[in-house]
């Protein structure tokens, strides 16, 4: 079978060595285009991440081989493009909000749809945010955006940050089941990759953790309103609630984002059986098109007391199913649990991924 | 000066070594009995600790020569104390709740005052659970409780989970200044000191947290309310809030527990500013009698946006200082904060050394 | 196509999971039989390892269902034996040595042969101690070991110590392109993993390293002597080199064990070129037999001036090649490098099965 | 007692912030002068290290004032020395190594003795390389680099890579009892903050060792026959030997550089109990006079089998001392041992500190 073609921007950062990983032995997709910062261009992939690469699993062969462009030089990408070498791009462009932002919209332009996995765009009105198992119909913006912008080809969809998942699926799931979640509190232990390489010095993660993330419990507190919320003239209208208060940490742990939370329910409150119930049968699109990085249950539930635990559960469904335990009653709201999703996988290159054959899937791509 | 010679039970165990180390130079106790379980009775202390030494810091000389006795032999105690080597114990015994409840009535029964770390006693009625700067007061029912157990010299003190201080002395000092907390949210991220040597495996803390302690949120969410208690009909009566959710998980930090905390108050809310201020200017009794182990500032307020830390502010004032920073708006409470104290100085042997001083400069002692 | 039914005895260790979860697809064998302590025998095996159970990958429901026997009790698996469910077992028996060798020899003696992890065997002198790509030819003494003890269809085979291979598959290879190696300096960096769990305690591994591992420098220092060795008069005569002095530390890392090693070679000295060719060109019976678990290269050799590191090179070619790097001169002997291997994989149950692959290759099995 | 004034150079980094920190309470000596990039030049101490203060304690009220420095702007150091606040200087630059060399002497020409924990001047040849337990003679070279290099009052000393002491100590002591050390073994497993901060990543030391550090071999195997070097025509002649062969490993540790030694003797060969007997008894020139910084005992024996560890050992009298234990014989080398000692405190700042108080007391200061 012939796979389309795509490019990674970013690609030798944390994030685009986890996508180079990731796309593999894709069946849909082949990256064909690599881009990073000028530093990098000219050079070949292999060179360009000599003494950078962090993942246990080796890139290919191919991708070795590819002259690294500059991700600035939106040609390149567009020249590929009419090559036959790039149908679209994943962004993991690191680089200052604004530039990013700038960036990614000159892609679209040029005809090239922008899987992304930057913040930069996360709060634009007609870009999408997707967690393909909780808001996969906020796809149907496309048009919209691309007849705003006057784009032909081109569009740009986000996915949140790389914890979100870990909590808002299940809840969103909750949602959907009828119980309504009003409030949340959410103490997040997150890992080290999540800050890219080099990241976080030795020197604070070594016999110590560090009670404060930069701009994460804001990304925390405020995403989640924008993935449950609905398409209004044009625009993703946030929606109420739940309201969530979040305590984000950076703990000493490679990969897998952990998450504390109780939640408080509307009138209608499940029992933990109920709770438990609904997360076991949740299936959602991404399950019943059958996409290829999609996990075969989106959530699961571990029964032991200690459970989940990064290193143990993080790698679960290929790293993108979320793992819960501990769910039990909340003295003060309803009922609390414990989530956890790899970071990198689930909660970034491998939620571009899916998100990209969630497109595929519905023709945008 | 003469000082007071005080006997450690459980004087092997990390607590125990704890009490060793920081009773090296006391201006007021000396140790001159161990006693530890059966296996290492016998031994010189020196014999009973070797390849089980945990601290840094050695234990002296003198002690390294003591006999250990078995601290189920209350009558070596008695004996002690008869030829003058031991007004009173700590007890940092580990073993079964019902046994340790039983042995340390038995001290207590043969005269000797009982200064305990243990959890057995924590909820005996007519015991004290203390936080010298939050709850000195509480000694006042150690006569009460000689009286109806028919105790000529000897009673039981004990003080509370390792972790409450960090959080529970700042909301005292709010408490005490008028500003009512209804109720917390808190998230710990405790040290492996905390669960004793061997204790956590590596396997569990290389790469991985553990999102859960037996036993530990219970004793977070209540033990708080005895302390605010108050003493009624001979008894201590439990606060009737604040009402706590408690959510505890292990960390791959040696000594240390965090706190991340939201806080809702009563009608009376106080600014982050105001706070602030009370917590920079609250001292105690300890501070006011300047017990040899009181911190300077029982609270130290951190500015900077990523503190207390572990490895860095663990050891603040001897270790005995609580640390907090972060204090910000909670979305859905009304302030929140990071708290930190060191859980085997501040949150067991120091704490213990502390609830002895306070007790001999109330002449309990 | 059939699978050869298979035991395993000591299944619910360490090793033993890993066992169970390295055979959950083996195309030649299939777990059907498991024995352990007392303390599990009679429970399924999910609830024998219930809470204990410390790899990421989960064990299959077959497994999971299967009651585990008591490994004491010889007759339980002659029955399983008898009723087409066990054709041999891998024993990952963790008790006291005399009574593993007591019992392997049971089992041997009852017809089932053995492949063993245990160290009880290694010096016993008519047991091949295998590392297939070294010495295979080891093999050959096991008509001579079943005839000397009168057993029919049952034999021991054993494996060396975790750490060898990562050093002595690379200084074989040197030697069978004929550069005699006649001394090594060999100081290890180990895994926790190497100690079983609960294990090493966390309160010795963070922000520590512990400079000794009980019986592991005489293990590392001697077996290389015997899997060099040749048979003569049916037993395995040791090898006079090369001499070796090993240093052992325990280290902060779940899994792969690091050798720094400076070797000293006869007249005929390699060039750092030369060291490398050979090592890239290493193919040895398990390749030719295309063995399931054999690495396609047995070594692989790094470029990178910091390479091997575990994280990232132990799971190399499924975590049965030995990686290497860092070839360099030594100012004292001749040259030195950095080998590393799975210590838990290849260096145990990865390492039996390719041993009991090699044995059904040979038509011992 | 007026205490010296003292200026530190580079005050704001790593090393910098320790020779704050063990100043502190210094009875000879009192930081009045710091320097650093010109980042933070202009600024209060207090606010060029907000952020990046690494150490348990703090630094005092009185450096936290001081206006710092550009450290590249000699007249500023010369100023203060001219109104009374800078007797000499420690130097912890962080730059290019011709830079720092080009600077230092700049200082040195202005009439600042400068005592350096940089690598630069290691090299040069009247330029002395001290650990004062071992050749605090060649404190003598300092009027001929004076008179060479036509300074009045400023010197150039230097202290040597800090790793050195806790393997050259022992060697010293032996050597200066008679027992000549040939050849040496030498593999380290060295702490993050030998890297200073932000240093290694974190993503390379969570369940990782990194088995190479730049240089460090190089320098490892080289300074020490400077150490042991004699004076000769105004230059500091190399020793002859020991020849040593270093590998050199970071390891999760925060503090603490641990080695494994193998040691080749001549003719005479001490055993095991002589050489525990002279480390033992081993004084030197710093503790005959009494030096504040100099540790009791230069070495610590330790008796148990799996010490020294970094995190027990390294404060060892103030973490000035060396620890070594398990010194045992050696397969191909005579005897081994593991040894440690404090990076930052014994191997940086309170290195130099004794530095400079040897050479108060000597007269050059």
């Amino acid at each position: 079978m012939n796979r389309i073609p795509v490019g990674v921007l970013g690609a030798t950062g944390m994030v685009g060595q986890q996508y180079i990983a990731l796309l593999r032995d894709h069946p849909w997709f082949e990256v064909r285009f690599v881009a990073a910062s000028p530093r990098s261009a000219g050079k070949s992939y292999a060179e360009a991440v000599a003494g950078r690469w962090q993942l246990a699993q080796d890139y290919d062969a191919k991708v070795a081989s590819l002259i690294v462009a500059d991700a600035n030089d939106v040609k390149a990408a567009a020249a590929a493009a009419a090559r036959g070498d790039c149908a679209f791009v994943f962004s993991a462009l690191e680089m200052g909000k604004d530039e990013i932002k700038a960036l990614e919209e000159a892609y679209a332009a040029a005809g090239l749809p922008v899987v992304s996995n930057a913040s930069a765009h996360r709060w634009t009105g007609d870009v999408p945010m997707l967690i393909p198992e909780i808001n996969h119909h906020h796809a149907d913006i496309i048009p919209v955006q691309r007849k705003s912008r006057g784009w032909d080809k081109g569009f740009i969809v986000v996915k949140p940050n790389c914890s979100i998942q870990c909590y808002m699926t299940p809840v969103h799931s909750l949602m959907e089941a009828g119980f309504e979640v009003r409030r949340m509190f959410v103490t997040t232990l997150q890992a080290v990759s999540g800050a890219g390489y080099p990241g976080v010095p030795s020197l604070d993660m070594i016999d110590n953790i560090v009670p404060f993330i930069g701009g994460e419990e804001e990304k925390s507190e405020k995403e989640p309103l924008k993935i449950l919320g609905r398409i209004d003239g044009g625009l993703i209208e946030n929606a109420s609630g739940p309201l969530i208060a979040a305590h984000c940490n950076r703990v000493p742990v490679v990969n897998g984002h952990t998450a504390c939370v109780s939640m408080e329910f509307g009138d209608r409150k499940p029992s933990v059986d109920e709770v438990r119930a609904v997360w076991k049968a949740f299936r959602a699109l991404p399950q019943e098109l059958g996409l290829p990085s999609a996990p075969l249950h989106p959530i699961i539930v571990r029964e032991e007391a200690d459970r989940p635990q990064p290193r143990k559960d993080r790698d679960a469904d290929k790293g993108m199913a979320v793992t819960v335990g501990r769910v039990r009653p909340c003295p003060l709201f309803d009922l609390r649990f414990v989530g956890l999703s790899h970071n990198t996988v689930r909660g970034a290159a491998g939620g571009g991924i899916l998100n990209a054959e969630l497109l595929k899937a519905k023709g945008y791509l």
